[in-house]
């Protein structure tokens, strides 16, 4: 991408409105654009920083068997009255709009209900089973407050998968599974090792629900950190009865604050009870499935990576999610933009992303974008270094700059 | 992808309230499911085929310079009401919803208004022109009645482009390769030969706009075309004007029924100046940015594409969309399995999509899903043809089955 190209500016303040720091800084960076409080669109450059994300969740969905498809956003009341989460008592955070006719529809929040409708028309025997489906898919929620920029938004975007099993086994292993897929994206993210399986309250089936926290400065979350056991456990159920079952003692956990990164549900067969899915057996009995659901918010994801990694110059993306591996910075004259131009092709030639500043601004403009903007490499090509065959090399999470030879630069980003 | 982990299942008859064939047939053949009347999810087979339009019409819209971004389905008032279009008896379509305070919003049925109330922020001097920017957006539409099944839905998938100029020429120029680009991506789709520029009643700023008509039997449009020309005329601008200044007669003209497959809009400074959009020349003068607007309904396409090339046994998708080149079907015993396997993998690892339809059903239910799903080639393992080497290859357009060895079949699928 050429930035002359690019319609985002970098701007010195962020809006006066806005208060989260990951918020403030994407759109400083041109990453989003706020449309209002908790609804952010994304420009370009964000865009691909969510489709980095996503291929990343989606690799390891696939991997688990995972079928990706698309529901809707248009919800009937019927399937959701099914299990009380139709009525604004149970569920807070509904928008509600109405056909012409005046039926009543709900912009989804969530997807069980839709999916289990839908699974009703497939499942009915065991042979039907398991089915493992997810999703990429905008949900909207109407949040009394939004204050934390892209990571509690009314309008985002979750990866939400929905397993159905025959029995009990099945579906605790595919849970399992499930669990390490997930910390398989956080590692991928660059946030594995401060992302641990957290212990929250469960439901009418299971005793614990599971949560994934990262630990993060401005976590809106506390959690108690076994480092040793890599696990953690949420205040509502630190008690004595919680760590006698994960054999730990109150003594070995650390308080910290964390963000939620992900959560998954076993419903047991609650769900599919109230939605009425029930399979038969091989001896033709029947019964309800099993239902386990996982989220993981995709561009709640992109605000928690600003945030647990950004410094007091800007964004530091890790690589696997930055919009590109390199900022090419050109300075001086013909020479020199002769040569990142073509050092721009031959990158892009060799499949390496590149954001090519090739505006006419001063390098220290040059140098606070490519910061701001947190891309992992910065190569200058200015007419001095290039005098002596050399290319200046930024690696922006260390700050270190070293000169590199042509064959040098291509080594270290191949 | 192997059918037997596919959780959709063909279906004989459609719902009974399913009036649209395109959706009565997609329903049938597992490719969407059915939320309610305009409403449809995309199951893993549907989401392919969308996945492959998008990405059709995304690499013509980077062709042209255009940089993807993603809006918001929710809208603020405030932007809309600077055109008039906020007012329900201006646009009869809207979803409208309220936040917890009681504050209306929409849900976006297009974005010209969203787009241009975000590059005020952006567009300050002619050197921040052209703008060229394009999202793949779910839009919802509050139609009041929703009978066309997905070709003209109450939530649909839409590619929508906005261009911004500094200068009448300009917007011209691109709007005249966004004509070309529209017409290489229909190409593409198939229906290149069957898609006509369609001059229809313009704005305040041009005479004409622009539609894309696709010739289609079930058409719900009428048009007259002219075959030497390649052009055609809505009926709302058929008159001896317009005819004069396209230089057609009368009576060279065909009428046709016919289906919209994209649309066109050139705003001229109408929308800019309403949504206060102005730049500074190179003189330090003000002025307002020209406008052009371009759609393709993307799932809408996809229902035309099932209308216009389906016969009595079902689907037939052109290649470039279709949710897989080879539907392999294996007929008989270990043999025939082993060997299905392994021709199977050999397909995916060289590139090839396969459904390989590894169901313990009788060839007949396999052949007649293989038609209904519409794949372009089916490739049958049996163990009769097995023992003379041979592969039974039949396309789904023709109906013409030949018996293949191993090397003529790899070399007809590469």
């Amino acid at each position: 991408m050429r930035l002359s190209q690019n319609f985002t500016r970098t701007l010195k303040e962020a809006p006066a409105d806005e208060v989260a720091r990951n918020a403030q800084l994407l759109i400083r960076a041109g990453f989003v654009y706020k449309v209002m409080a908790g609804v952010y669109a994304y420009t370009p450059l964000g865009l691909r920083v969510i489709e980095k994300i996503k291929q990343i969740v989606r690799e390891e969905m696939n991997g688990l068997g995972g079928q990706e498809l698309i529901m809707t956003n248009l919800q009937a009341k019927e399937p959701w009255a099914m299990t009380t989460r139709w009525d604004e008592k149970v569920v807070d955070i509904w928008f509600k709009t109405k056909l012409q006719d005046g039926t009543e529809l709900g912009l989804a929040w969530s997807h069980e209900e839709a999916i289990l409708d839908m699974m009703r028309q497939y499942i009915k025997s065991y042979k039907d089973l398991p089915v493992k489906v997810y999703q990429f898919q905008t949900k909207l929620r109407n949040e009394v407050r939004a204050k934390s920029g892209i990571m509690r938004g009314r309008e985002f975007l979750m990866k939400d998968m929905y397993s159905l099993h025959s029995s009990v086994e099945d579906l605790d292993a595919f849970y399992q599974e499930t669990i390490e897929a997930y910390m398989r994206a956080y590692k991928r993210m660059g946030i594995g090792d401060d992302t641990y399986v957290t212990f929250a309250s469960g439901g009418a089936f299971t005793k614990f629900s599971h949560e994934f926290q990262t630990v993060c400065e401005v976590g809106e979350d506390t959690i108690y950190l076994h480092r040793g056991k890599n696990i953690a456990v949420n205040e509502e159920v630190l008690n004595d009865g919680t760590l006698a079952e994960l054999g730990i003692a109150r003594e070995e956990l650390e308080e910290v604050k964390s963000v939620e990164v992900g959560n998954i549900f076993n419903f047991g067969t609650e769900k599919c009870e109230q939605m009425q899915i029930y399979f038969t057996d091989n001896e033709g009995q029947q019964h309800p499935a099993y239902l386990g659901s996982y989220g993981i918010g995709i561009s709640r994801m992109m605000g928690i990576l600003v945030e647990k990694f950004a410094d007091d110059r800007g964004i530091i993306w890790p690589e696997s999610v930055a919009p590109a591996k390199v900022y090419l910075v050109r300075i001086g004259g013909d020479e020199a933009t002769a040569e990142a131009d073509r050092l721009y092709d031959e990158l892009q030639t060799k499949g390496i992303e590149v954001i090519y500043d090739d505006r006419d601004e001063r390098p220290g403009v040059k140098f606070a974008d490519a910061e701001l903007m947190g891309i992992p490499y910065r190569v200058t090509v200015s007419d001095r270094n290039l005098a002596e065959g050399k290319y200046e090399f930024t690696t922006r999470n260390s700050g270190e700059t070293i000169l590199l030879t042509h064959d040098d630069l291509l080594a270290k980003l191949s």
